[in-house]
């Protein structure tokens, strides 16, 4: 395989860089004393998965019953689905169940408690469920210190249903801008879920597992007291985001969009890729950030060096990206035909435009990845 | 196939939408004597290109090889690819071209006619090109006034290679807001490409295709005077962009996202749907529109009936989107478990992140019809 060969536009993997940041995170979580469930929405590929799965947890997470389904195949035995299930996903949650050893998923509310109780009874199937806590992230699970809490854990426990433990997000960790807020939301983070497992504990309910994380609360957290694991995602891809608000380093990205410079413009001067909206995603999450717009990607080589200074896609097409280019002597160092890569500003929206990965080992395609996606 | 029966979320087609729009479109240009080449790059899909297809013309455009790799594998004899060829991918557009009647692809500059040239030479496959002119979207294609047009085509008559004709897209139509601006762009796009063809034949070339497009200049333009063909693709699906410039009413939007109500949230008071960014795309395109922002999509019950007022998907996250509202009688509406359709803002951008339609007829799933998608 050579990187003159490959069709583009296509997804890079750095297995050098995927592989240090997993371990990176694996001794965070170590130094925490937390399990790590890593979180495969972002990758969403089996191969991945053996490079992060913790071999102290064994146990991965998933956004979607696709996912599951996907990993299920391919052997994982504990599985979490850590969104909010409703009825009419149950019958594909009860088939994982039934198929290997752990799988799980999220209950937010009493209304989905109750479904997943009467769905329990009626099929005889001991579906294994967390109860999701909002941390103030305010998009689903039910209050830590509301009734509802309780309410949900006598029914489950009334039922065939397993209580797996409580879980939460903070989502609105991305929102924060200093190493220093991410850590206020984490600790938020911590004692909501934390706080939640006490109540039941103290209602007569035993509480194993006590789920929290996302990338940026995973690296900031200064305690993993009261928690049995962390379930960060985006940290094995990493991207421009992520960097930005110090998740990790600014050479830790593993993804890359392969593309082909098709065209030289002038008036105004730019370049045209071959890697546009669908292969990059419209995701403009560094436009949020004070004086760190990254445009829609940063042009690296293919090897993921940043040769190119600042140079951003400045506009995409469905399948045109447009480096819009201060200085006519980019045209020479980058003729029409060269390759560049293309650094995301957010890897899961990225990658989940692909259906495999490009290996790269030292600057060279070494094979190929497959990898899930949809629902 | 039962509505409730269907996963969540997934992509519904509402066929007789789409038939009206295909039919509106082929009459259109019928009554601008030029032929419809339907763009395949927003629905990319056999069933739909079926329908689409101008049986006074036979053929189509795409945006990627594997979209045109697709369709041939499907029987379509006519294929365009409608993006500028580069060097690396002249081997599947050769294979191609040995493939099926008539594949033809674009070049728009001399690097690219050079290599064309050469490969067509050294490989003896007469491949069809379309020189493409820039009608003043400035992303690619060469000046219609300047010398290397000509050059261009001198090149390819030295060639075994063989000119297609000429074609351009005014892809800048998307940024005007009135119909006489969208009719002046029109106008723009149509007298760049036929005075490209002028000078070219008075150059002593044939030149047998003129081709422009896009589905706003397609609606608007006052004249089809000297082109041989529209190549507009979006107006099969529809899209509340489109609708808010006026290329087709606000209830012929064909496509939707069927997503499930899993959450409702107080404080603020929201509901949560299982369609987030992957489901719906980051495309924000109605933002631009003053007055006009409808969010991530706009939500209508599952036959396509606008019956939820202005409620919008108001932010989404990779798996969930959140329903802002200001009023909680909407829960008693829309409570957890139902199912709504989310007419999107840029159909280009939501039906990429499917593999499969559902198609609707009368408010009720009928079939399945796969599609393609990637490069």
């Amino acid at each position: 395989m050579r990187l003159a060969d490959l069709a583009t536009p296509t997804l890079l993997l750095d297995r050098a860089r995927l592989e240090a940041n997993c371990i990176r995170m694996r001794d965070r979580c170590r130094a925490l004393a937390v399990g790590l469930r890593p979180h495969m929405k972002t990758l969403k590929s089996i191969d991945a998965a053996r490079i992060a799965i913790d071999p102290t947890h064994g146990g991965i997470a998933v956004s979607t019953l696709k996912e599951a389904e996907y990993f299920a195949d391919h052997g994982i035995a504990d599985i979490q689905l850590a969104v909010c299930i409703t009825a009419d996903k149950l019958p594909r949650a009860a088939a994982l169940s039934r198929r290997i050893p752990c799988f799980s998923c999220f209950v937010g509310g009493a209304d989905a408690a109750n479904a997943v109780a009467a769905f329990a009874a009626a099929e005889g199937v001991p579906l294994r469920v967390w109860i999701e806590v909002d941390s103030g992230q305010h998009r689903t699970g039910t209050a830590p210190d509301g009734e509802e809490l309780i309410a949900i854990a006598r029914v489950l426990a009334g039922s065939p249903a397993q209580l797996a433990g409580v879980a939460t997000h903070a989502g609105h960790s991305y929102d924060q801008r200093s190493c220093g807020a991410i850590a206020a939301i984490a600790e938020e983070e911590r004692s909501a879920v934390t706080g939640a497992a006490q109540r039941l504990r103290e209602a007569g309910f035993t509480i194993e597992g006590v789920s929290a994380g996302s990338t940026p609360t995973a690296v900031h957290t200064r305690s993993g007291a009261g928690l049995t694991e962390l379930r960060p995602g985006v940290y094995m891809a990493g991207d421009l985001f992520q960097a930005a608000i110090g998740s990790h380093g600014a050479d830790d990205i593993a993804v890359s969009v392969l593309s082909t410079v098709i065209s030289h413009g002038r008036d105004p001067d730019r370049l045209i890729l071959d890697a546009g909206a669908l292969a990059l995603s419209k995701d403009r999450s560094t436009a949020a950030l004070e004086g760190g717009d990254l445009g829609y990607g940063l042009i690296a080589d293919p090897a993921g060096q940043r040769v190119y200074g600042d140079l951003v896609v400045t506009g995409v097409n469905q399948e045109h990206g447009e480096v819009a280019i201060a200085d006519r002597a980019v045209f020479a160092r980058l003729p029409i035909g060269v390759r560049v890569a293309v650094f995301p500003n957010h890897a899961c929206m990225t990658t989940a435009m692909h259906d495999r990965y490009i290996v790269m080992e030292d600057g060279r395609p070494v094979g190929i990845w497959a990898k899930t996606g949809g629902w």
